[in-house]
Parts: structure tokens; sequence; C-alpha cells
């Protein structure tokens, strides 16, 4: 019984997703979701690659977070379009929030929408939200056993960002461990070594970035 | 419908949370939820606490996490009982994970069960698993910010423990703002600054534990 209506959700869950792919593609519009820990990094992510892209490509963004705004004021000094999803308590965002959120957002002036998912390594990986890509962003202080511990998510990703690489001194952390543990996860992974702080490796990710939307 | 179902299963996980509650209270077990983000140091801590309280007092381990027996196998190091529960996938430990795992375990020679919930600052909140005390850890890579985007589990937390105290020069983090945000959740919450690197502040946790179990 649980599990049916566990799965009922999903299927109406992915039939969302479905609805807003096909908008996205209509629109020509990119869309990554980004998903990691509480405090892995992801809106500094964000704005060091609105950054980077400059006038590139136009970006957008959606925050989610279960309280607070916080995130999406700091997009938003960049002059970025940004929504804030508030999920009051949910765990991850699904199909639905961001189909509500594209409402408020004039997708024929964005190239690249970036979502931000809810600081949670474990629940976004089971909702589809028409996403075009999905990046999962693991910081160095969380250590090197995270993949192994929390199969799902890197198993779903089509890219991973290892984010605060200037405190690799400072914690005993494998590098050469975590890419052999992503890579038995997912052959092939595009694993990006950065630090939001200093700048460094960001450059690789937003080349990668650039030539996925493009594609 | 769906808000129904949850409800139910909830209520369902409310009575076997108190059947567990009821079993650690005959049994003369104080029991302690520890719950954090990945990475947070929740085994660390759990490593330094068993260390520090040294044969005062008889501990017992819970070990919840979605897949590996990694953090099983370094508390097994230390001598005391310990089960495994995998969650396979769920983002939580709930009541009936911890019934099961009791019958592996000999509460009659167990003062102090520790149970490690899964690696999650959201949905371990909602479910009870008849413990005595809550207690949240929070690392200090993970930013200041944490208990306003993710008020629910420092709302319900007995004690929050801030981790990585030793990192505080390499990252952003204010120690009086966080302690701020968590006493405007709740008035009065025990916090203790550690590391469980260095043993740092694990002195007053430590006193903090001895003085609850026997109260």
């Amino acid at each position: 019984m649980e599990i049916k209506v566990v799965s009922n959700i999903l299927k109406v869950n992915d039939a969302i997703a479905r609805g807003n792919q096909s908008l996205f593609k209509e629109e020509g519009v990119f869309t990554v979701n980004i998903m990691g820990s509480p405090g892995a990094g992801k809106t500094s992510l964000l704005l060091r690659t609105i950054e980077g892209l400059g006038n590139d490509l136009k970006i957008g963004v959606i925050e989610g977070d279960i309280a607070t705004t916080h995130d999406a004021e700091l997009i938003q000094q960049t002059g970025v379009p940004v929504v804030q999803i508030n999920t009051d308590g949910a765990c991850h965002l699904d199909a639905n929030m961001i189909k509500e959120a594209l409402s408020h957002l004039d997708l024929s002036k964005i190239d690249l929408l970036f979502i931000e998912n809810v600081g949670n390594l474990v629940c976004p990986a089971g909702f589809k939200l028409g996403e075009s890509a999905k990046v999962a962003v693991l910081s160095v202080p969380e250590g090197d056993d995270k993949p192994k511990k929390y199969p799902a998510i890197f198993g779903i990703a089509d890219a991973v960002i290892l984010n605060k690489i200037d405190t690799l001194s400072v914690f005993d952390f494998d590098v050469a461990s975590l890419h052999k543990d992503i890579l038995s996860i997912k052959e092939g992974m595009e694993i990006f070594e950065v630090s939001c702080k200093t700048g460094e490796g960001l450059s690789s990710w937003i080349n990668w970035l650039k030539k996925v939307v493009i594609l």
C-alpha cells in the first residue's frame, strides 16, 4: 500500500517533469539540477559560475530551500533572474514546484537555467524535475567516503563537483580514492575539482557547461 | 490523500516508537539519536565519546546508513556492541528499524545507546525512534546559516554539537550568530563547540551526557 502510493507520486511527478522538459526544449533552455549536502557550496558554485560565464549565456536560477530567501538574495545581487521556492519542510524539489516557479520566469530570455535543490544528499535523487543535466556537489570537509555511502545521487549525476579543494591540507581526504569510487558507480563521470573560495579549477567546469549547453 | 497516508505512516511510527521507549525504560537504557548532514562528524563524535566515557557507562551503538558497513566497523574496533542498519535508500531511520535492530543487542548490558541516524539535516526530524534525547551535529565547514535554513532538526534537538572548530580559521563562520540563531529557535539549548580531530571541547559534552543519563 505504502509502496503503491509512493510509486503513484513518482509517476505523477515524472509526468509533470516530462511537461517541464518539453517546455524547456521549446524555449531552448538548458536546465541543470544542482544537488548536494547542506553547506557543500551549491550557492557559492552558482555565484562563481554566473561570474565565470559573464555574458556568454543568459542565465536564470531557481533556488530551492526549506526556509529563508537567503540564497536567492545572494543570486539576485548578480542581476540574473531568480525565483525562490520554499518547500516548507519538504526535503527535495519536485517537478510541480518547478512548474509553478516557471510562471515567474521569462524563459525566452534564458539559455541556461540552474535549479539549486534543497541541501540533501539523499532525497533529491528520487525526483526528476525535467532538467537537462544533474550535477552533484560534494565538498572536501564532508569526506571522501560519501559516494560509497550515498551512491544514488552520484549514480544519476552527469557531473560531480568536488568543492573546497583549498582545504585539502586541513582534512584527511583521498582524492584518488574519491575518483575511483565515483567511476565505479558511473564510468566516464565528469569530475571537476574546484574551490569556490579561491576560484581554482572553475574554468574547466565552466567550459564543460558551455560545451553541453551548445550541444 | 497523500497527506493522509503520510499521517498514517507517522502514527504507526509513533506507536512503535512508544514501544521502543517503554522497552528502553524497563531496561534502564538512555538513548541518544544523533542527527546531522553527511560528513558533519557523527561517527567521529561517537568514537571520541566512547573513548571519553571510558568505563563510566556501558555503551551500545546502532549505526544507520543508506549503504555500507563502514561506520559500524569503525565503532566495532572500540569494542562496544554495534548493530548496522542499512536503510537501502531510505533517507532516515524509523522506529521499526530500531525495533528490529534491538533484537541484536543485549540491552541489559547497555546504559547508554547511541543511534547514529542517516546523514541528512531534514528527514530524520520527522521520525521519532523512542529515544531519550536528540542531538543535532553541525560542522563549521557547513556554514553558520544552517539553523535558519533547516530549523526543524534544531527545533527538536536537546543539544547541538558544533564540530570541527579546529577549522574556524579556515572558514568564514560566525559562532556568535550561530548561537543567536539556535537560541531563537529553542531557548536554553545546550550548545557544545568541539573538535573531534583535536579533542577540544569534548569534556563538556561528555559531562553533560553523564549528567543526563544519571537523571
